[in-house]
């Protein structure tokens, strides 16, 4: 095992998308005085996320940013929640809750270990602001930041893993996938970079069903990200 | 002043190159057994780096990777600096040298203070996997790394500029570039973003005639990293 940089899948591995805009919710309820489903309100917003992707992936738009995408599926869904009515700088707020949200308790620690040996750096289908400002906020100590945006693609695109080992000048065996998706890892595999698993059996709330275990034999299958620091010796 | 990021130039302007390559180059001779001029070598290999990049700003050339230039450079200079007959792997290891460079003292102290209130990255016609490995060694504390790897361009190409803000999701009034050097400054500058020179006498040694003082009216001149996060009130 020469693996020299870890990539980190960000939404569900590192943060836990559900748990904040459910957070957040309850202030813009109280802010904008209105009730807010603020779970079915990110299942909404998160189910309509991959559809919007596909339309790129298979090519019939052109790239588009992952904040323009998350705004359009607001806008289409924003009534159904209570948040009609509200100006363009609360909706545009609203919107960037995708830069603000918070790491899973093991993230910060578990991450901090490994960086003592590796190259660190999320690889995810959000945009470099995004995953640059999630990270000041958060503290989650990258060394760079890898997106889909630096190649016009969203995972799994292979031009997504195989872009990220160009730029970080390592051959793909020794970039290692470390995601909560069997989906991601697939794709990373085929284009033979190695592959952790971290189950987040809660990413999609406490009735969950998919990705609560690993699909294939992954290098690694981990609870955590301190687990996977235990599991490559940092 | 509303800047939200700063991006730097990084040879030069936060690190040593020539220091580091002349004491670099005299554990070579030890190791090699053989004398090596360190400040001759430093000096030619750095003036065939400006020559090589025009080759591909041109047009002349398509883009290729600095990595990939500074050895071609090598190549060319080794013999004249006590370099022949070194195996592949040493003359990889020389070359490099480009990624161990060692910041300048108040490097690193400066930008952990800068850190604190703006997004902070490199913005050099280094590779992004030079940037993130002498980063990690040096204890820079990037926030991204953004290079004219990423638009296929080195400085003073326009496109080097104006995507870093791209990315950093900023207009470009919002990014100030700090530089060593007026060419650099001009250059980002003409295209409305921020300027801070920040001086550095003896880049080109002792005898150093260049960039001495700011060429025009920069927003910001001081000679230090440290002060720099003084006047910006850090």
């Amino acid at each position: 095992m020469d693996v020299e940089a870890l990539v980190f899948d960000v939404f569900g591995t590192c943060v836990d998308w559900r748990g904040t805009i459910i957070r957040e919710a309850e202030r813009w309820a109280r802010a904008y005085g209105r009730p807010i489903d603020g779970a079915g309100l990110a299942d909404a917003w998160r189910a309509a996320y991959q559809p919007a992707m596909e339309e790129i992936r298979s090519g019939r738009r052109p790239f588009a940013h992952l904040d323009t995408l998350h705004r359009e599926n607001l806008d289409r869904i924003a009534a159904r929640f209570g948040l009609s009515g509200l100006d363009e700088a609360t909706l545009s707020h609203i919107n960037r809750v995708w830069h603000r949200l918070d790491p899973w308790p093991d993230t910060v620690p578990g991450l901090r270990r490994l960086r003592a040996r590796f190259l660190l750096a999320p690889l995810s289908n959000g945009g470099v602001g995004l995953l640059t400002r999630m990270a000041k906020r958060a503290g989650l100590p990258w060394d760079l930041i890898l997106s889909g945006e630096l190649f016009e693609g969203y995972k799994p695109e292979p031009k997504v893993y195989l872009g990220a080992a160009r730029l970080l000048d390592l051959p793909p065996q020794k970039v290692m996938m470390v995601a909560a998706h069997n989906g991601d890892l697939g794709a990373a595999a085929a284009l033979r970079l190695r592959t952790a698993f971290v189950r987040r059996p809660t990413e999609h709330g406490p009735a969950q069903t998919t990705d609560l275990t690993p699909a294939q034999k992954w290098d690694y299958a981990v609870d955590s990200m301190e687990d996977l620091a235990d599991a490559l010796g940092c």
